[in-house]
């Protein structure tokens, strides 16, 4: 049996135990885990620097060696968000719905772990904890595969919150880690549908594409973000500035900031330059279709793949429209269902633009860099689910269960059954 | 372009129309379809005669023909289903949450079609409508693709029911059917993510396994039930009798039937004879491990494979065991998460099984046959989902739905943006 093959089968095991325990148990180990991270600063920051070292020796980018790297602020804000989880009212053994029926069935539908969680991540250490904490809350086991890049930080943070475990209800293989390099290996998790209930993959498009082309086991789908915002020609000048450099510039990197900006032409001849202002002020470098630069000659022309592009930077492509259905329309052809936004003060444009967009989430006047767990009150951040089964959008720790149906009855039967009178 | 492709992209478009319209628009369609195949009874027959012809010519079983026989009594049971459809209230545009957050944001969870469904099916031309009304109904597109042994009814009962819709808000294209036999074509659905929102197998394990490895498109697993039933020490002799007959021989090809009894060993010595005629009456006939036919010789000898056998007919494997933790032990091996019940008087045991087993249903003292979603009061029956994501257990018509975010706001941004304010 194989590293891989050996954890999954343990994994599952575990997941019955970590299922039948108390919320008050659960909440315990992570009491224990978050002591034992802040016990244990100084040996996590030692692994962490073999892999900073490491990371230097491959020269990867500035970007990713700062996005593995783990400083004691950062672990302090680790332990700060465990212990918010713990805070947060555990979603398991909420009863969903009940329902009594004519022929005397009571039915109630109740909330239950999903069992076996598999991760496959990028080089983001705090994820390995965020991860394995979110899972225990929801009564699941986890099975972590992290980046080759942060394996020395994920071993040292590995072991150390499975020793936590130990004056636990919990069993150390609620939580493993898969240490071997090879991606083939890897993907056994894929195809073990005995004992993974599902795969959640974090990190870019090529990682998430792959998981869901080849797994067999369900995949939630976080994703990725081509986000577009409308103005309208009704749409109020001041709001529509300060929404759309919000939306592009308070932080270009994440998922929900803003990718195409579409304008209406009547709104562009009158405003648009002074949305120019705005934006390179902010140092946005702002790509346009023909009409846009004929307004705007401080406009660049458009790249070939600029509307199907996710910059995660400082560029903006701009397209000149002629009114709310052309939006939708581009809409429908490059966006990625996550976040889309209209900026209006006609109500038949709002509403047109509501109904018929199909993404996670549609905005009227607002920014789009609100779609996060945390700033939809769900107190934390599973991911953001760009798929339409399960869960939708933000995904708060509902996501991470399921349920299940218990049918009490006195007897009841689909009919009547002939039995043997002769008594025994 | 082939047929598949053609279809599915007309599909994708037919669905946003489909999701538009009014509850009250889709409910008129429907009744258009109910009124146009009863007034087409006689073509509708006279193509499945084709099918039965062929299929005695090919000689299909007599359960298949059986299966793909129409006749004027099932095509009103058909016509009935469609009204009863009709009269349920649509989950769409239902508010599943309304959260007013501190910054003004009002962030609304709607319930909204989930697009374009495909479907993969066996021979049952009833199916064809059912699928088609279901997801009508939801506001969904369909794709259609049944068993080429029922290619001359569906192509009939499609026509009708396209033909149907001309007199609507609906386009034609809101139902498609695949008429091409080549299985290789119908793969296509499976990967095309851009058209398909999700695909819903309908038939034996080996279809569900086929598009459950191949697709990655989501999946929507119906299916395959391994049902069991434990009788405790405590179970009360004259209601397991009566429940253990139902379950078992009431109807037995049907998923939620009994396939293996457990039976502890206080009771089997005590009542399992008393059992053994009642189940001898029904013409079961029933196989047991040693510790059984020691109780009782008319129990045969169990075979190799009988506790992984969905067997759908009048066959029961028995075996004894000693506790109620053996009982759950066995059921994590050989369940498949569909139905399992406990029949004991004493808490304690039910507790344990209602909380340890791992399925979508879990029973206590009643028949396993009544997971149904018509049986749960949910007034159509979509299907039963061993799956643990988006739904489990019955699904009623929320299960061909998704949700989306709608968020008005007055010009909210996440910080405060830096704007020129030079006026122009």
């Amino acid at each position: 049996m194989t590293e891989v093959q050996e954890k999954a089968k343990r994994s599952k095991v575990a997941s019955k135990k970590v299922a039948l325990v108390s919320n008050d148990a659960r909440d315990f180990a992570l009491e224990r885990i978050a002591e034992a991270i802040q016990a244990n600063v100084t040996d996590i920051l030692s692994a962490n620097h073999q892999d900073i070292a490491e990371a230097k020796k491959n020269q990867l980018q500035e970007a990713l060696i700062d996005r593995l790297t783990l400083t004691e602020e950062r672990l302090a804000g680790i332990v700060q968000s465990i212990y918010d989880v713990i805070g947060l009212s555990s979603p398991l053994q909420e009863t969903v719905s009940t329902n009594a029926r004519p022929n005397g069935l009571v039915i109630e539908e109740v909330r239950v772990p999903l069992g076996c969680i598999a991760t496959i991540y990028e080089a983001r250490p705090n994820v390995t904890v965020d991860i394995a904490v979110l899972s225990i809350k929801t009564g699941n086991s986890v099975i972590l595969r992290g980046s080759t890049s942060t394996i020395h930080s994920n071993k040292k943070l590995v072991a150390i919150m499975k020793q936590a475990l130990a004056d636990t209800e919990l069993p150390e293989d609620t939580i493993s880690l898969i240490e071997s390099p090879d991606r083939e290996a890897t993907k056994y998790l894929f195809h073990a549908k005995e004992f993974v209930d599902v795969i959640i993959p974090r990190g870019g498009k090529k990682l998430i594409d792959l998981v869901v082309r080849e797994s067999s086991v369900p995949v939630i789908e976080t994703g990725a973000g081509n986000c577009h915002m409308y103005v309208d020609e009704s749409a109020d000048v001041t709001l529509s500035r300060s929404v759309i450099v919000d939306a592009k510039a308070q932080r270009p990197s994440v998922c929900n900031a803003l990718e195409t900006l579409l304008v209406h032409k009547d709104w562009a001849s009158k405003h648009l330059s002074c949305l120019m202002d705005d934006l390179l002020l902010n140092k946005v470098t702002v790509r346009g279709d023909e009409r846009a630069r004929a307004i705007d000659e401080r406009i660049v022309p458009l790249l070939e793949d600029d509307f199907d592009t996710e910059f995660l930077s400082l560029t903006l492509p701009i397209k000149v429209v002629d009114s709310v259905e052309e939006a939708v329309d581009h809409i429908d052809t490059y966006g990625t269902k996550h976040s889309e936004a209209i900026l209006s003060e006609d109500e038949n444009s709002v509403v047109y633009f509501m109904n018929a967009i199909d993404a996670a989430c549609v905005y009227h006047n607002a920014s789009t860099r609100f779609t996060d767990g945390i700033e939809f009150g769900f107190g934390a951040e599973v991911g953001i689910s760009t798929q339409k089964l399960h869960v939708r959008g933000p995904m708060g720790l509902p996501a991470l269960t399921s349920t299940k149906y218990r049918i009490k009855g006195n007897g009841q039967t689909k009919a009547q059954p002939i039995l043997n009178t002769l008594l025994h």
